[in-house]
């Protein structure tokens, strides 16, 4: 059986995906919608696919999926609306940017019993999944402490972190899956402490370019997250774990494996710069283990609880900037 | 224009080039032919491309070009026969074992006009391109000494190897190609030394699996190989150029890109360990050029003249560990 | 001039010291004063020096320095016992455990005009000058971030946690100096998370063995410290500054510069394991230091108030932990 | 008991030795002899030891052994001097330029029962240790190729280089001893390739800058050594060893364990750029094995025959770049 999608949203990130089910044998691009005509028109063409509005891709029968791609405050009635429609869900982070928008949303997903997955594509990069296969296997003992450094080449344009939801949503709502997934147990309490110092364009709109988090677990394992959004020298994306029998840790990818040795030293070449380019592995496995859950009928290895519990996270994380204390993410959730 | 392809060999570089060529946009297969029928039709079913018989394809009008993969002695025929056909070639190394035919086979390329490359991926592979690139933007200098280390995880089966024209010819033949771009000048003197310490059948076989060469140029450049057949950790992969004002290395590709940290020290997972997976990047830029040179006119950046040096020097260095002695290009290419 | 030195304390620490004079062409230690009479012995057996009491060295006219290695609970008493003699003195940290005794005894330090340093090794530490070194040519830019990772081998043995003034006090502490000097701003305010995850008799103690924390200065820079008093893999010292035109780290120090290959993969040794043998360069370098500052009569590189500052960040990180909010270094301090 | 001490040449070799005298615990240094006053002076003023001649030296009861740092044709003289004097010699490489003559001393050696040790310090470097440890350990199997990438900062001066019996017997014979020792067993046969790259006048001297060397022993293992007396960004040494389970490899020394990140890519320092800071712990572990072997009588682990036979791999090299053929060492020792 090959699954038949319908994307919506053809921008960026729909068009890494409508690449990733091409190049899956198990998946084939049917339909593609788009308020830009332009933009769909180029999918259809590159891909060979239809171009459909969104109501006729709920309604088609020869469509068993969607990937949504669209502006952030449509997910949540885009997934609820094809949930009804009994079509799977894979819908980019965040689902939305209140908190109570997404339990809403969730609680139709649960009551049709729609398929949902929830687009956190770090997990499905082949070096963090080595280190979580390390993690599993023991190699490191118990998991004690999760390091994470998450720092952009550049901030994106103002206009995008205006309806951004702000730093902690946008961005750092990735290393907060990281760190609940490394983790193996959920953050109870967080503290963040948060800057400007890139650019006063940033702080002038209500949000901050460099943050550090404290996660906490009721057991005591600790996570910190230090984010930027801003490095010269590339995408910096690492992790770290320590163990009570060791530690696990992914390092970065260059633009090339290549020194250049000179009278001034050693060189290797910046980090690959663009978030596409370095997860384009991940965005290949991450659509294969949607297919592969919806094909089995198992729950999707990043669900709607995922999506909702990392932006509890980052509502904590802001909350504990603004009142200067340890957020319990209760508080949050209750 | 889209460049129209018959694939001669449907074996497992044949299924290499089919993928690289469904990838580009400037390509198409349209047929495929091998002696094999099921061999043909895998591709066929995967590539929705036609089965063709070789003579077919050599009359086809809707096929532009021809990827020869099939068995090295056939490919001077092949060569030939789809040279005066008009139509372009891209060739598998090496062209022939015997360097006489070799230069028979070009010399009908030459009569015919046409469009010929020999498969060398290593030129195209993206880590190797940035060394030569650092090399032409003058980063180290003038080039003095190069060295490379190639070593295969294991050998290939002994009837493989029995069929193989000997380490220097299948294996060292790569290794040649990329000393002499490396070097910027043509080897002129060859001194090799050859064992066989990983597996008795191989010398029984009348062939060598260690062996390390050194090549001269007139203006006194040098370039070291050294080659196994047998590397434990995986496809070991190294380049380094030493130039006037510093030096420039690949590195090697590893399976990821984690280390685990223990009581027992700090690892880091084994090479790629397979070819096809290392140079994965390499395959495609190689039809990439080879469909761009003959969509623009130009000479192919792997010439046959290029094929034939290599195997010019892979006789010396066979002749070389034969004589105990230096031997001279010239007296080889005479 | 060569400086006359009288080391107090005999043990672990005060041996590196000893052996620290001793290749110093500039110093020369006289005497050594311990209150285990086989401790000093073995000191002026091997550096050919005299054993005296505290009083006589205090009273020695050929003894221009000393060097305090003694428990830290009489640290302060002894700095003001040789301040009033008018020996320059070099302490290690901490000047004491309560910050209200540190002041006083800063009070006679000033008052006397003695010579006081505080011996903060890392900072001498040729790689961490080095990081230092990059950030003062303004290699990176405007400091904003820095990131510091340490950890050690194995906790101390449970008494001398007891009375080590707990994780902050004793270790971290050596971090928050780092981070001062790193950052080049004060810290204002101070965030902690702690927990006991390596051994419950460190909780018992009512110590904490695995502590993160946030600083933030004025302007918005802001560092992290993430600690654990065990690693197997070895003394895990690691700092990383980012800045607005790019970053500078300083890596680990492996038992040997060695890595062996083999089909599990390419390991490297573990980390020097032993916080003598890893910072045995920076202890020679500090001892260099306070002698030059001695002889040419500038302030230390480590004053009184740097020990004084870190004591107060290590008191405000406990407070942080106890209390779950954001302390001002001024609660503190005032 | 400890070896009392007789330096022979105080220039800079004999500098290092006298240092390395005077750390270890075993060993005294009570005389040094040179025929610049100046020098003698330097060291006796620095350790506190006499000046005395090299005869009264040769007659002092108070002298157990020697060091000869002087020039190299005055090496085999003097070590036949004092071993017929019954004093234990440590001599730097090489005995003398000539291989008669080296062997006529090693008789005298025999003839008296004299301790000898030649000055292959490399041997001794920790990390090149630690390499040779994991083959005896067996981690890699049987040793089959053993690559060895060693090249200067830069030439030494022209009147140097005059006098030195030219770049195989000057500088590559630490390789030739290097490539013995992890070879594990004797080299058969030398082809070496050489040129002049780096600076003319090394030419108009009548010797080589730029040198490949290919080792072979009567089993087949197999060593090459690539050596070029310019290398910019430092002093270079690096070791590799293949064996039929892995390999092993010690990496460079830099200046600083530090990495600078921007935006043209990440730096880290250059090599330390001498010999004596590179090797400054392999200075030391030897004078240590020499002392021990001497006080534990049993042979010295670089012996004269080890100086011998890697003289004789020189000649051998510089007889194959003459006459363009593998040479057979037995050809030179015979």
């Amino acid at each position: 059986m090959t699954l038949r999608f319908g994307l919506l949203g053809a921008g960026r990130i729909g068009k890494v995906h409508a690449g990733a089910i091409r190049n899956d044998n198990n998946a084939t691009l049917v339909a593609v919608a788009d308020a830009v005509p332009a933009a769909a028109e180029a999918i259809a063409r590159e891909h060979g696919c239809d171009i459909r509005s969104i109501e006729t891709i709920a309604d088609s029968p020869d469509i068993d999926a969607v990937v949504i791609c669209t502006p952030t405050d449509t997910h949540a009635d885009l997934i609820e609306l094809f949930a009804r429609k009994g079509k799977a869900v894979f819908c980019e982070k965040p689902i939305d940017l209140s908190l109570q928008r997404v339990k809403d949303c969730l609680k139709v997903v649960e009551e049709t019993g729609a398929v949902l997955m929830v687009g956190f594509n770090r997990r499905f990069d082949p070096d963090f999944m080595a280190v979580k296969g390390a993690i599993d296997q023991g190699t490191i003992g118990t998991v004690e402490m999760v390091t994470i450094a998450s720092r952009d080449p550049g901030a994106p344009p103002m206009d995008y972190i205006r309806r951004s939801g702000g730093i902690f949503r946008d961005m750092t709502i990735h290393d907060f899956d990281m760190a609940r997934w490394l983790l193996g147990e959920e953050p109870e309490t967080v503290m963040a402490q948060a800057s400007v110092l890139t650019d006063p364009a940033i702080g002038e709109a209500g949000d901050y370019d460099s943050v550090n988090v404290i996660l906490r677990t009721a057991s005591g394992r600790q996570a910190i997250i230090t984010n930027s959004r801003r490095a010269t020298y590339g995408y910096d994306q690492r992790i770290e774990v320590l163990g009570s029998r060791g530690a696990v840790a992914a390092e970065n990818h260059r633009e090339a494996n290549i020194e250049i040795a000179t009278a001034q030293g050693f060189t290797r070449p910046p980090l690959l710069n663009f978030f596409m380019t370095r997860y384009v592995a991940a965005y290949a496995n991450e659509i294969a283990a949607f297919v592969r859950a919806v094909r089995e009928g198992g729950s999707t290895p990043t669900t709607g609880e995922d999506g909702l519990r990392a932006l509890a996270l980052a509502d904590a994380a802001l909350k504990s900037v603004q009142e200067g204390r340890a957020v319990r993410v209760s508080e949050i959730l209750a």
